[in-house]
């Protein structure tokens, strides 16, 4: 593959034992919210589950995929009508492609797509719309979603929520887009949607919502290329990102983002730094408020949904990290402290955030507020630099807000299990209940090629305690980048970490899935069982590992115990002799409540000598 | 290779990195203790790094590796001294290797070994000395262990140990074979120690000592061999198994068994009920105490530690389990159920448990009470049969203490993450407080394929509540039979959610690894991070898959950023620049105590607006 070609082809097709479909809510034929649905075994008797899908056109046959011309534009006609005026668009400059030329140069993506922005006193994002009391086509399309396209209240939702420990959470049984506009007004919910951003298939990131998981992405100056990074995107998305932060650092980094965002139906997030580092060679010392302010507006123009934000940095915390065991490991953070500290003076995110939130207004990108000093190892967790940090990321949180602006703080790192609920508790008191956003955490440092692990412990338990996007980490963690298998492990890893959380919260719908799954399991529906799992792929192939025939599938029986010893026949045969005796279970309780008198006397007979 | 083969070779040689050594405890010369070490690079300064070894003789190159001769007898001197009465072994039956002949009959293994009872009146089990306030070489063996190997107190131990929520487990910073035996005297902690199992190495299992994990492995009669078996038990422990669950349920059985204990340097468990039940040609119906009990004292002679015991699954329970969504899945719990379904009476195992106590006893076999009515869903979490039979296991716990046995009580299974907690504490108050070994539990049942990570999330938060040993699950849980790979993936996660769970407890020596790792981590000392990561192999292997060359092994970047955005690399550059700045964090320090006044008035100044 020519490391410099344009993307060429991309995966495509159904996920297997999976149909893509499109569900509108109530009285807006005119929104189509995508969802898969698994049709079960006949012997099911079940109608087909429906799943929160992430994929985007890629898995729905009937849509044609052209990388060129981007992705639906679903978003078009609801942003159109909101009455921006067309803008000129910066000039693309020999320094966003790290000045590359000629035939090393990545074209730009041709989706011919029209520039906007905000005009004064214009309300432009979510957050001013909700405020405003305004339901926008977004917040209807993200609580249809929610709902897994149900049209009315689940049944039995309420008991289901009961079933859960929600550490303060208030997730209603049915998502309603007054409910949604009345947490992002709050402040506790956003929905990263830049208005250049037509592709998007708006998602909800609050911890009054299902758990999100965003999977990086991204080419490096030792490694990769922009088809692979366009890939990556589709590929994570796939198996379940509901977000991409395109990490690039190396050249053609303008370009293969046009890439990206041309065909992302999801937020696409990235930590402007970065290239505005490249464009002073770099050097951080040769940063300035101008190479940044031109690098955010190049990007929000582009479409990018949220900036990870270092602004949290301050001068004053550098020293804090000198004791450490591993100082700083942002990256982001590391450059904003090299240069508060070569300067010695505040950093000019912190002294200009007033115009960095200006801007992104303009674009409606929301905020990632960064932690540039979270701990790189479990001996730096929870430290005063790390809470430092968050504090000031609470102060900013409140000035953006001003703004208009949506915003997300992020989270550690490395944490073992006992300081985890600490990094919660203060991030809602300190932020004021804005969507948290954590790496991880890793719950120990010592699993290098197993961090995807590690972490996903943290993830879940911070998901559960009320984290609304997890960052997923890859096997590659800490060793190298990852390639497609490392992605596609780090995304089902975190689904799992984001699932486990949304059950333990109690969350209306997320039992649906583990209910069907455990229900084929039992029945023996082997084709079931693998197509409602999160990696249909893996888990037929696992299977077909020791038990490969077509039979099998179907065989009352797997390869674990064999016919003779398996638990699942030997249950099935119990259930159905207790159906033959008659009112057994009445019996049961019957006796139970005169203590047990047909079952005990032989027991009690029997009894050991205490 | 031929299915009916005895043993041949077995993994060998050291873990890469790292060294065996043996350590002795003060004053007792004859006992050593084995550890690995890991040498860190010269530019590190420090020594050795210390790592608890469950791998037995296969890793140190000094000693021969002969099958057919068996593992060093390290126990054999202790028990000999203990005066036992050389018993008359039982005769091996036809039906004890599933009625094979000729070529397709494994072999014995030829390892020449006395037969030990204990006789009338005669204290056998490690609780039955540790009532009597004797402390026997097997505690002082695990003491060594558990503190490393260190004489003394660890530095800063008590620091440590503060930095960790235990839920009221008593760890104390540095183990005496005196509190260990008090700690088995309590009934607090077993060391499963099979009187016919010399080639033991001694392992600890209880609260206040650190996690332990068990891989299982068996053939079935579906798959698998002798061959296979033993090098599972030795891959098993290569990785990290503290004990290894022999499951075999096909034919060969008693001789495949006699080649893994008689090469076993961890504590093996059985479920003698699979075995009895292949003696009775495979109904459960046909099951009796005589088939049972000489299965027992078969597998007691070929001194096999643990049995897992499912006496908790009584009649009564059985209707219990009729409205679950996954009945009952537990193998030994299913057939039992079956069983006293059929014969609509008492569990015998419940009936005859005061003589399951004696045969125990007289070898010290330790119980591993087992939950045959574990849930095997979400959906069946926690539900009146999983915690009736709970309740009937807390029952049992007394009268094995009472006949002098040592208990640990098995665990679920599948539990979503907020029904976890009640699980330990219910068992600790039922139990009183008898090590938990739990499976997983697994916190959701939506990613067949990847259940050694959905299992890994409750593990690691169970073990932090204070479940004594872990058992693993592979990726093909639910799916198949695990081979080598899964195998290794299975310790290597469960070796992760142990880890995790001593760091949260406060465990006085967990840290001092991650520690370790992190300042190797830091110092870019690749070869270093890799040797004292739980896998170094696979680090290395995932390392240079983007850099492979070995100058980079020492380069101050990595693939990930490349080496100018390095944020490690940068923050070294901060600290060096902030080392020039001679008192730098003295002044801040200084600073911070009069209101920041040097760092503040930029910044102050420069104060977004709020």
């Amino acid at each position: 593959m020519n490391v410099h070609a344009k993307p060429a082809a991309v995966t495509t097709g159904p996920i297997a034992g999976s149909r893509k479909v499109y569900s509108s809510p109530e009285g807006r034929p005119d929104i189509a919210v995508p969802f898969r649905e698994v049709d079960l075994h006949p012997s099911a008797g079940e109608p087909p589950v429906r799943l929160y899908d992430t994929s985007g056109p890629y898995t729905d046959p009937a849509l044609p995929i052209d990388l060129e011309a981007g992705a639906p534009t679903v978003r078009e006609g609801w942003i159109a009508a909101r009455g921006f005026v067309p803008a000129t668009p910066r000039a693309i400059r020999p320094e966003d492609n790290g000045h590359v030329a000629g035939d090393k140069l990545v074209p730009l993506c041709p989706a011919p797509r029209r520039l906007r922005a905000g005009g004064p006193g214009q309300p432009v994002t979510q957050l001013e719309f909700a405020r405003a009391g305004i339901v926008t086509e977004e917040m209807i399309y993200v609580a249809h979603r929610e709902n897994l396209g149900r049209a009315r209240m689940l049944e039995g939702a309420e008991d289901r929520r009961a079933d859960g420990e929600d550490f303060g959470a208030a997730i209603p049984a049915f998502v309603t887009p007054e409910f949604v506009r009345a947490e992002i007004a709050a402040g506790r919910a956003i929905i990263p949607a830049n208005i250049n951003h037509p592709e998007l298939e708006p998602v909800i990131i609050g911890r009054n919502f299902l758990v999100k998981i965003n999977a990086n992405i991204g080419n490096s100056a030792v490694t990769s290329s922009a088809a692979e990074e366009v890939e990556k995107m589709v590929w994570a998305i796939r198996w379940g990102a509901d977000t991409v932060m395109d990490l690039s650092t190396g050249r053609n980094i303008h370009n293969i983002r046009s890439w990206i965002l041309r065909n992302a139906p999801v937020p696409i997030g990235t930590v402007p730094i970065y290239q505005a580092l490249e464009k002073v060679g770099g050097d951080p010392d040769k940063l300035d408020w101008e190479v940044f302010k031109d690098t955010l507006i190049e990007q929000a123009e582009q479409g990018v949904d949220y900036f990870t934000i270092h602004a949290g940095v301050r001068l004053a915390y550098v020293p804090l990290t000198a004791k450490r065991v591993t100082g700083i490991v942002s990256r982001g953070g590391s450059i904003m402290a090299r240069w508060c500290l070569a300067h010695h003076r505040e950093s000019f995110l912190y002294e200009r955030f007033d115009e960095i939130c200006d801007i992104m207004q303009k674009y409606d990108v929301s905020f990632s507020l960064g932690d540039g000093l979270r701990p790189g190892s479990i001996a730096d967790a929870n430290d005063r630099a790390q809470f430092a940090e968050l504090e000031t990321l609470g102060e900013l949180t409140k000035i953006a807000w001003n703004k208009g602006c949506q915003v997300m703080i992020e989270g550690p790192g490395h944490v073992p299990m006992h300081k985890i609920k600490v990094n919660m508790d203060k991030q809602l008191a300190e932020c004021g209940e804005a969507p948290f956003y954590t790496l991880g955490p890793l719950t120990t440092d010592i699993a290098p090629g197993y961090d995807h692990i590690t972490s996903a412990i943290g993830a879940a338990m911070i998901g559960w305690f009320g984290t609304a996007m997890l960052c997923y980490v890859t096997p590659k963690e800490h060793l190298g980048l990852p390639n497609r298998d490392d992605v596609k492990t780090g995304v089902i890893t975190y689904r799992i970490a984001a699932h486990a959380a949304d059950l333990a919260k109690g969350h209306p719908s997320a039992k649906l899935r583990d209910d069907a799954i455990s229900r084929a399991r039992f029945e023996f529906r082997w084709e079931d069982q693998f197509n409602l799992g999160l990696d249909p792929d893996t888990a037929r192939q696992f299977h077909d590992e020791t038990l490969p025939k077509e039979a099998h599938k179907v065989a009352h029986f797997c390869s674990m115990c064999g016919p003779k010893f398996c638990s699942m026949k030997i249950t099935q045969d119990i259930r159905a002799d207790a159906e033959r005796m008659a009112g057994m279970q009445q019996m049961s309780e019957t006796f139970r409540a005169k203590g047990s008198a047909l079952y005990l006397p032989e027991a009690a007979e029997a009894k050991p000598q205490a």
